[in-house]
């Protein structure tokens, strides 16, 4: 949960509305229901804690601490696909510690956002074992606790990473051996976001190779990995995907994630169409419905 | 017809053979026999133009002349998409002008490589009307010569061109928006190349988004857009796509030209494997259907 400014080529946006947690859970709530875990300091907004309740996302998970919300600060230049931060303030991020209430513990589907990887670790040592479990993190970690990030890739099924990181985890410039690189690393599903150029998926089966939806307009790329992996999440959990299923059914299990990483596109496509959660909030079902429609259009071939 | 001389990150080559026409017309002769028009200078290798001969490839046209042979000296950094050219030595392509004999003014598939656009028109002023015209160009003509390129633009079907190019011609930086204004300047048919991350099709039907095939290791990515063009008009011409199919069953042309368009995916994506036309030499049609298939794999969605 945090607070964004945020600079690209389409304007400025000043303390608005921003956060892993926020991007994900909206995305994912138009396929599942969702519980979250984060923390916020006393000058976030009840109301917006109030419209994500409306949206089937349990934010009793959601700690108020005295303090300040987390804060980013970063810009957008020619090159939408990579933010430049200019200052973070962790604020009351800086001594969270994930702890999940009694009936959080049995949570079918669990996204460890980026955080921490010892945190990761301690919040699926805190769930019962769930039908699959995804990761995200970033350069910070990878560079700063590879030892730790190793651990937890050791413990996930799904791992959801950004182009460069995923270099940078595997050593390799090429995709695909990246991808076989991080797969020996633990989870047998490795997604790596390309930004405007969509999203590759790596299962046991070989790749897929999903398009981002052309947008008339970028506003701002910010949210749009974590609403791809919302809309990713939520899709499987709507749809039942487990590891039981990738045994027992794996060509099911196979559609099933590239439907979810195409859910991921179009849903990602949205985020980027303003600021904040702006384009999200006001997204209905139908619209989500029909780009979908026009997604699949785009990479059909007869 | 050029020698070329590149460093990449996997090493370098000196004064290989290059140039627009060698990669396309090797690459298209794997679907269709093909007529090239071209100038050399007395250092050309004559045994080059024998085993182009013997590939379905006409080499009637191509002009050899006293001088010296086209020399473009290129390096690619980390970004494997943009070439830097540190040296180009005209040579006698300085004083090139195409003219076609009588038994070549009647070809149906007319690709004009990138030269000054007022060659370009020039050779279409003396072909027969052809049943589809494609054409390239680059930064070069579209800020030296914008006028001429309009014109050219105005009598052709098909532009195949980078993505930075589309930007710099339509003024546009999204997409979608930039092949819209370039189809407003004439052709029908924009295919837009994005290097390693494949390319897209903009037709009046919308858009298709084909990924790049991933190749275990790129090692030189020069001729990779004039394969993909090679193998793209090949595959049109050898399924007899035309204006008049655009006319009477667009939904069979549209598919064409996606079909088209993986296949040059797939040439460029041998291409980019070796220096030189190495790997296009060495290339068999086992391997080039089988490749086809895996990239057709990679985007389905059942």
């Amino acid at each position: 949960m945090a607070f964004d400014t945020v600079q690209t080529p389409a304007g400025k946006a000043e303390s608005v509305l921003g956060g892993s947690v926020n991007y994900f859970s909206v995305a994912a709530s138009f396929y599942a229901p969702i519980r979250i875990v984060g923390v916020v300091g006393e000058d976030f907004p009840k109301s917006h804690l109030g419209w994500l309740s409306e949206k089937r996302i349990d934010v009793t998970g959601v700690q108020i601490v005295p303090g300040k919300t987390f804060h980013w600060v970063g810009s957008y230049d020619g090159n939408l696909n990579e933010a430049k931060t200019l200052n973070t303030s962790l604020n009351v991020f800086e001594h969270f510690n994930p702890k999940l209430q009694a009936s959080h513990t049995d949570t079918p589907y669990v996204f460890l956002a980026n955080i921490d990887p010892v945190l990761q670790q301690s919040v699926l040592d805190q769930v019962k074992p769930p039908k699959l479990v995804a990761l995200d993190s970033m350069n910070f970690w990878i560079t700063g606790k590879p030892d730790e990030v190793r651990k937890t890739l050791q413990r996930v099924d799904i791992l959801s990473i950004n182009e460069g990181e995923a270099f940078l985890l595997s050593g390799e410039r090429q995709l695909m051996r990246a991808a076989q690189k991080i797969q020996a690393m633990g989870p047998s599903v490795i997604i790596i976001k390309r930004g405007e150029y969509g999203a590759a998926l790596f299962t046991r089966n070989g790749a897929f190779l999903a398009p981002a939806f052309l947008v008339d307009r970028v506003v701002d790329p910010t949210g749009a990995g974590d609403s791809f992996a919302g809309a990713f999440m939520g899709f499987l959990a709507e749809a039942g995907a487990s590891r039981e299923m990738a045994a027992q059914d794996p060509a099911r299990f196979e559609n099933l994630l590239r439907r979810a990483v195409l859910a991921g596109c179009v849903m990602a496509s949205f985020t980027v169409e303003d600021f904040s959660l702006h384009r999200l909030m006001r997204l209905t079902s139908d619209e989500l419905v029909r780009r979908q429609g026009e997604l699949l259009k785009m990479i059909q071939v007869l």
